[in-house]
C-alpha cells in the first residue's frame, strides 16, 4: 500500500502537473514546433475593420482619448448619435473565404497563424456565450469567423492555428467598475475574460493562446496563472500549446511562454529567452485602413530585413495583416506574403529550425545577419545578406579552414574564398546575370565546416551567460 | 447591556425584516397607493419596435418558433444574413420627448406608469453594466430611455413610476445553458438577471418592480425571494415599492405583491387577493405594430367596459401602449388616453379608491358594474352603466329606503326612483339632450344611503370567504 | 346641300373639339359625376414621407429656405453629406396594401381619390420614363405605387381615380435654368412636365388630373392649354376627366375645370363656379408627420363642420391623408374616415347630388348649413346642424305651409313644427335617448314641400347674378 | 501689312471650320501632345464601385443578362427589393483626395488622365443638369468628382485631363424607347447624351473626349458629327482636344481622332492610324472589385510588356485603375504606377515622343520591341528588352557601321558589339551586380548612328503603304 502511494507521487511528478505560479509555469519547456517554425501570420480583424480609419484603436481614439482627427472623421461621416456598436451590423464579411486566406498563408512560408478572436473592443469573432449580441454570429457577419478559419487552416495547410485574445476591454462597464475598485473586485474577469478563454480553448483547441490587453492590472487580478496551469495540465491542447508573456502588468518579458514584450519588439541584443517580434505590414495600423497608401506599407526588402534581424537574434517573426470588413486580404499584402514565400523557397533552410550563432551580425560588412543550423550531420552557419555584394564579400566573423565549404543558396556552384589574416573570410561573388539570380531582395551565404563554429547557443547557455556573448550592437 | 441587545433584536423584528421565503414576503401589506390608484399605463418599447411587425415577440416568432409569416417578412425585406441585433442601430427614438408622454399619461387619469426596461430580447432601455453594447445608450438611441422617462414622470406629474423587467431572455446563451442544465446552474441569474434588477432599483428607485419572463424556471432558480427580501428590507424603495407575482413558474396567482396571473387576466369572480388586469390597446400586440389597423385597436367603449369590469372585481387596470421606434405614441392611442381621462374627470370618484361591493354586477340589467366607496362619511355605491338606459333603469341589487339618494355623476339634479317589491330600484332616467350629456360612452349612477349597503368587502373578508360572495357570473 | 352643311355644323358642335385657349376650354361642361360626388380623398405620399418631419415641403424647408428647425433636425439625425435623394432608398412601402386603402376610402363615403403621383420633389410614384432612377420602381419601393392603387380602387370600389401632379420641381436644374431665363426657355416643360402628364394620362386613365406647382410661371410657359385641349379632345379619358384650375400663375380661380384656388379654400360666399376645398386631416401637413400629436389632427366634429360649410356653398371637399413611408394609413386617420362614412350612411342624402339652396346658412340659429336636392319628385331642403338643439330649433330661412313635411334623417317619426310669423319655422326636437340618436356629431333636418323653396340655384344662375343671392356672411 | 492681316484672318476662318461629316472631321490633324505623351491613366469610378463585385457591368450582369453569379450575390447580400439606384447613397467617397491621385498619376510617368464621367449606368460623376438626382452631387458623395480631379490634375501636375463618357445607358427608359423605335426617334440623344456632352466640355474643358457606349446605334442616331464639328470649330478646347473613334456602330477603327477600336486593342501589326490600347490593371474588371486577388492583377513585367508592344506598334497605352467607393486607389495599383514611373525615369526617352521604326520586333531574339526617335540631331533606335540577356544579345534588325554607338539606358559605359554577317549586331552584355542594374523588369538598348536607320515612319507613310512594312508577326 505504501508503495502505491509513492508510485502515485512519482507518477504525479512524471505527469508534470504545473502549479498556478510562475516558477512552476515558467519551467515548462516550450514545445519545439514554435521555435522551429520561426514565422507566423497575425490577423487583426474586427468591428474596427468597418470604419477602417486610423487604426484598430479607433474606438479608443474616438471616444476614449478623443483624438481630434477621429472626432472630425465621425462628425463628417456619421450622424451625431452614431455609436461604435452601430458599426457592428456593417461588418458583413461577404467575401470572406478562409480557404483563400489559408492558401495565401501557406504560400508565405509561415508556420502558424494567430487570429484576433477578440480585441479591446470586446467583439468576439466567435459566437461566445459571454458576449451576447456583440459577436460575429449575432451581429454582422452571422458567422463563426474563428472556427471557419481554424477549419481551413487545418484542412488546407500544415500551419498551426492560434488565437489572439484581449483580456481587458476599453469600455466594458464591468472592467471599468473593477478598475474603479482598484482591481479589488474581479467581476469582469469572472464573467468575461476567463469564461471566454476557457471557451476559446475548449472549442477551437488553439496551438497558441496569444494574450494581450493585460497591462492595466496584475496577473493576480486576471487569474492568469490558474488559467495557464489548466491550459498546461488539463486542457485539450496541454501538450502542444504555447502562450506568450502578456498575462498581467508584471509579466511582460518575464513570465509565460515565448516573450512578446512590446509590439514590434526586437531586443537589439541576445536575451535569455525565446521571444517574438510581432509587427505589421501597414506601418501605422494593425487593423485594415481604407486610406493606407503604398508608402505606409513595408516593402519586401524591409520585411526581409526584419526577418533576418529577428531570427538572427533568436526571435520569431509574427507578421500582421488587417483584412477588410468585406473579408478580403488586399492584393498588396497578398503580394508581400507571396514574395516572402518565394524567397523562403530558396532560403528557408537558413530560417526554419535555425538557432543563434556565436555572432549575430558582421563586423566588417553591414546588413549581414547570421543564423546557424545544428540539426544536420555537421553545424552550418548562414549569413543573410540584405545587399548584394559587388565582386567580393568580406566577413569578419567566420574563420575558415581547409574543410570549409561556402556556397550561395540557390546557386549551383560553390563559392571561392580566402581566409583573412586575423580571422574572417573574403568570398568571391560570382557574376550572375540579373535574371538568373537565385532570388531577389536578400541572399544567403551558407558556410559548412567553419573553424570557429561553436556549439549551438542554446537557450540554457544564453540564460546562464548572456553577457558573454559578443555581438555587434551598432548594426542591430 | 445584555437587555439592550435583546431589545434591539426584538425591535429589528418589530421593524418587520422580511425573510426570503414566501410566507414572510407575502405577509407584507400592499402599499395603499397601488389599490387606490386603480389605473396604470404600460409601455412596451424596445428593439422590437423597429421591425414593428407581428408583436414584441418578433424575435422569437422569427427565429424561435420560425413562424412562416415572420420568416416571409424577413425574406422580403432584409438581406439573408440580417440578424435581430442588426435592428439595434435602427432604433433611433429621434422624436422621443418624455415630457410629452408624461402629459398624455397624466391626462389619461392613470396613477402609475410601468415602462418595459428590458423585454425577453435582452436589450436594456437603460445603460446597464450587465448588457454591454446591447442597451439603449450603446446602440441606437444613445440615451437612457428609462431614466429620462422617470425624470419626466416625476417632475411633470404625480404618477408613480415603475419598471417592467423580464427575468429570462429567449436567446441569451447563458440562460440557454442553464436551461440545458435543467436549471441546476445559475450562471445567467448571477451575471444577468439579478445584477440588472439590483441596478435598476438602485438607479431608478421604481415604485413598481413588474417582473415577467419567469415561467421557464422555479423561483429558486431565479433567487427571487432573496431579491424581494432585499427590496422590502433594504432597498431605497422599501417602504413604497410594490411588486407583482411573476417570480418563478410556481408563483403566479400565488405569491408576491399584487397578482397579474396571466396577461389580460380577469378572474370572472372575486379572488382573495389584489390583482391587476394588464391589457393592451392593440388587441394583437403589446409592442408597436406599423401595420395595425383601426379594427385592431380597442374602442373607448371597449376600454371603459374593461375598466368597469376590472375595478368592480377588485382589480387594477394596466393599459398598454407600444410607442414607435421614433419615440412617438400614435395619435389613436393618445386619443384613447385622453378620452379615458375625459371620462374619469366626470366619473373618477367611482373608480379611484373604490372597493368591491357586495355585488359586482347586476341581475336585472346587463352591463352594469358596481363599485363602492367607504372612505367618506357614509358608504356610497356606484353602478357603472355601459349602455345608456331608455327612460328607466331597473337595478336588482340595491335596496333603497327613505334615506337613499340616487344621482347621475355629472348631472346636477337628483334622480327619482321607486323601490321594487322583492328588492331593487327602478330609476327614472331624465331626458338629456345629446349635447348636454355629462359624458359619453358610459355613465355612473351614484347611490348614497342604500338600505342594504354592507360593509366594505375587505381583502381579508374576501380571502376568508370568497365563495360566499354572490355574483352574477354570466355577465362577467 | 344646305342640309348637309347644317348637319356638319351640328356634328361639329356634337364633336366639340376644344381649342387650346381658355375661352374654349372653359366652355366644356364639368362632367356631372364630380359635382354629384362631393367628397374626395387626397393622398400625399412620396420620399418626404421618409423623414416625415415638418411637412411634405421638407426638402424646400431644409435646403431651399434653410429653416433652422429643419437644419437642426438633419444635423442631429444624419451625416453631414446626407442628401435628400439619399432618402429615396429608405422609402420601402413594405406594408402598402392598396386593397386596404380602397376599403377605407370606400367606407369613408368619398366618391373619388386623388393620389399624389409626383410632388415638388420630382419623385414619381409611377415608373416614369422621364424620371430615371428617381421614381418608385427604380428607387425604394420597387413598385408602381400609382398603378397599384388605381387597380385596387377600380376593382374594389366604385370611386373615381385621379392623380395629383406638380408641374414644377423645387430643385430640378432644368426648371431652375428656365427660371433663370425668365421662362423664355422651356427645356423643363418639354422634357419633364408635359411628357410626364401625357404618360400619366395614357397609362392610368385618371378621372381627375389635379395639377399643382403651377404658380411660378404663366400657363404659356407650361403649355397648359395644349395639354388640356388634348385631354378633352383626344385622350382616353376625354369624356369623363375633370381638371382643376392650377395651370399657370394666371389661372387659379379663373380657368380650368373646378376651381381649387388656394389650399384649404372656402370662399365664404357663393362664387360663380364649381370649386373644391382641399384640406388635410393633419392641420399642419399634407404629408405624414411621424411626430404629429392628437391635437394636430382634426376631430370628426371639425371635419363635419368643414364638410357642411363646403357643400352648402357649392364646393366639393377633398380630404387629405399622408400615409407612412411603410405604406400605412395611421389608425387615427382611418378612424376619421370611418366616422365620416358612418355619418354619411345616415345623412348622405343631404350631401351627394345636393345643390346650393337659396340660403346657405341660417339667420336665427348658428352653425346650420343648408343644401337642397332637386333630383327627386319635389325639391327638398336640408339643414345640417352642427349642434344638437335643445327642445326647439328655430330656423329663419324656410317658410312652411300645410304641405310641408319636416323630419330628422335617421329618425323614424316626422317632427312637429310651427310657422313663425314673419317667416321661419320652430321645430320641436324629440326626446331621444343618447344611445338611440340617429347619428353622432352632426344631424340633418329634412324639409319637404317648403313654401319658399326656389328652383335649384344652378351654376348658370349663380354666374349670372351671384350678388343677388343672399347669405348670412358672418356665419361662414 | 494691312493686307496680310486680312489674309491671315480669312485664312484662319477658311482653315479652321470643320463640317459635320467624317471626311472633314477625319482630316483634322491629331494634336501632337497626344502621340508624344504615349501613356495615359484611365479611371473607372461610379456607383458600380459600391457593390464592387464582378465588374463595372454589374447592373447589366445582374438585371440585364441576369447572370447567375450576380443574382446569387444580390440574393445573399441584399433585401429582395434592393434596386441598383439604392447603391447610390452608399457611394461616399469619404477618402477621396484628388491631390493624392494626382501625385500617383504624375509619379507613374503618364501624360494624361481619362476619368469616367458617366458610365453605362447613367450616374454622372459631375452635377449634370441632365441627370437630376442621379449624379454625384445629389446622391452619395455630394461632390463634383470630375471637377475636383480636373483641378488637382491641372494645379499639381502637367498631365492633360480628359473625360470618358458613355453615349448610351443600359436602362434609361428613353434610350430603350428609341431603341424600340429602331432609333428613328432621338429623345434620348436630344435630352441626355448631347446636352451632357456639351455641358461636360463647356464646364471642364477636357483635353480628351473619350466616347464609349456607341455601339448600339449609328453615328446618325447620336448626332456625333455635329458634336465633333462643334468641338473642333467652336468649343473652348477646339485647338487642343482629341477624341477617340467610338461615335457610332459604324465608326470604330474608322473615324474620329485616335482609334481605340476594341478594349485591350493591339492590332498585332501596323495600322495606318494613331491608335490606343486601353487596358486595365485588374485583368477582369475596369471598376474596382473588392474581391480581386493578386493573381488577377497585372505584374509590372506584364505591364511593361504591354507598354513596349503597344508603343512599338504606334499605339498609346491607357492604363486603367478602379478606385474604391471610398475614393482610394488600392496600394497594389499605386505600386504598379510607381514601378512604372521608376522604370520610365530611366527609360522614358525610348517611349515619349518616340515613333515607329522600320521594324517593330526582332527576328533573332524574342521579346524585343523597337522604337525610334527622330526629334534629336540624329535618329536613334531603341530596343526594349523584356528579358535580361545572358552575356550576349543578338539583334537581327539593326545594321551597324563605324559610326554606330550602342548603350544601355541608365548604364554609364558604352556597350561593345560586333556586326553580324548578313546584318544585325551581337552586343556584349556587361556584368552588372544585381544591385547596380540601371532598372528592373525590362531594359532598353539605345542605338545611335545605325547604318540602316530609315526615316521615321510617319503616319502618312503608314497610311500610304502599310502592307510594305515588314514586321515579325509571330512575336506580337
Amino acid at each position: 500500500m505504501r508503495t502505491s502511494i509513492i508510485f502515485a507521487v512519482l507518477l504525479g511528478t512524471a505527469l508534470a502537473r504545473y502549479e498556478p505560479n510562475w516558477n512552476s509555469l515558467d519551467s515548462r519547456p516550450l514545445p519545439s514546433w514554435y521555435d522551429d517554425g520561426k514565422i507566423g501570420i497575425f490577423i487583426h480583424w474586427g468591428v474596427f475593420s468597418v470604419p477602417a480609419f486610423g487604426s484598430e484603436w479607433f474606438w479608443w481614439n474616438w471616444q476614449g482619448s478623443k483624438t481630434p482627427a477621429y472626432t472630425y472623421y465621425m462628425q463628417q461621416n456619421y450622424r451625431p448619435d452614431f455609436t461604435y456598436a452601430d458599426f457592428g451590423p456593417m461588418f458583413h464579411a461577404e467575401f470572406y473565404k478562409p480557404d483563400d486566406w489559408a492558401d495565401i498563408f501557406q504560400a508565405s512560408g509561415a508556420n502558424y497563424v494567430v487570429l484576433v478572436s477578440k480585441h479591446h473592443e470586446g467583439f468576439t469573432n466567435w459566437p461566445s456565450k459571454y458576449s451576447f449580441n456583440w459577436n460575429a454570429m449575432d451581429v454582422g457577419p452571422k458567422r463563426d469567423l474563428v472556427g471557419d478559419l481554424a477549419n481551413s487552416i487545418r484542412s488546407k495547410t500544415n500551419l498551426k492555428f492560434g488565437v489572439y485574445h484581449s483580456m481587458f476591454e476599453w469600455f466594458h462597464p464591468l472592467f471599468l467598475q473593477d478598475q474603479a475598485n482598484n482591481f479589488q473586485t474581479q467581476d469582469f474577469v469572472r464573467t468575461k475574460t476567463m469564461p471566454e478563454l476557457y471557451e476559446l480553448v475548449n472549442t477551437y483547441k488553439p496551438d497558441i493562446v496569444w494574450s494581450d490587453g493585460e497591462w492595466m492590472a496584475p496577473d493576480t487580478y486576471w487569474n492568469s496563472t490558474e488559467f495557464i496551469a489548466w491550459l498546461y495540465n488539463d486542457s485539450p491542447v496541454k501538450d502542444t500549446v504555447v502562450v506568450n508573456d502578456r498575462w498581467g502588468n508584471n509579466t511582460r518579458c518575464a513570465h509565460g511562454g515565448f516573450w512578446d514584450c512590446d509590439d514590434r519588439f526586437t531586443p537589439g541584443k541576445l536575451i535569455g529567452h525565446k521571444w517574438e517580434n510581432c509587427m505589421t505590414l501597414d506601418k501605422y495600423s494593425w487593423g485594415f485602413r481604407a486610406n493606407a497608401k503604398l508608402q505606409d506599407i513595408l516593402t519586401i526588402e524591409e520585411l526581409l530585413s526584419e526577418l533576418a534581424n529577428t531570427v538572427s537574434l533568436g526571435g520569431n517573426l509574427l507578421i500582421n495583416v488587417g483584412p477588410t470588413s468585406f473579408g478580403q486580404i488586399l492584393p498588396v499584402y497578398e503580394e508581400r506574403f507571396r514574395q516572402l514565400g518565394a524567397w523562403l523557397k530558396v532560403n528557408g533552410e537558413a530560417i526554419y529550425k535555425s538557432g543563434i550563432w556565436t555572432y549575430q551580425s558582421d563586423n566588417a560588412t553591414a546588413h549581414v545577419w547570421y543564423t546557424t543550423r545544428t540539426d544536420g550531420p555537421q553545424p552550418v552557419v548562414y549569413a543573410i545578406l540584405l545587399n548584394w555584394p559587388r565582386n567580393f564579400l568580406v566577413l569578419s566573423r567566420p574563420n575558415a579552414d581547409s574543410g570549409t565549404k561556402i556556397s550561395l543558396l540557390g546557386y549551383p556552384n560553390p563559392l571561392t574564398f580566402t581566409s583573412l589574416s586575423g580571422g574572417g573570410v573574403n568570398i568571391t561573388i560570382p557574376v550572375i546575370p540579373a535574371n538568373e539570380m537565385p532570388c531577389e531582395w536578400a541572399w544567403v551565404i551558407k558556410m559548412e565546416g567553419l573553424a570557429n563554429h561553436q556549439p549551438y547557443v542554446s537557450w540554457d547557455a544564453i540564460s546562464r551567460n548572456v553577457e558573454s556573448i559578443r555581438m555587434r550592437k551598432d548594426s542591430v
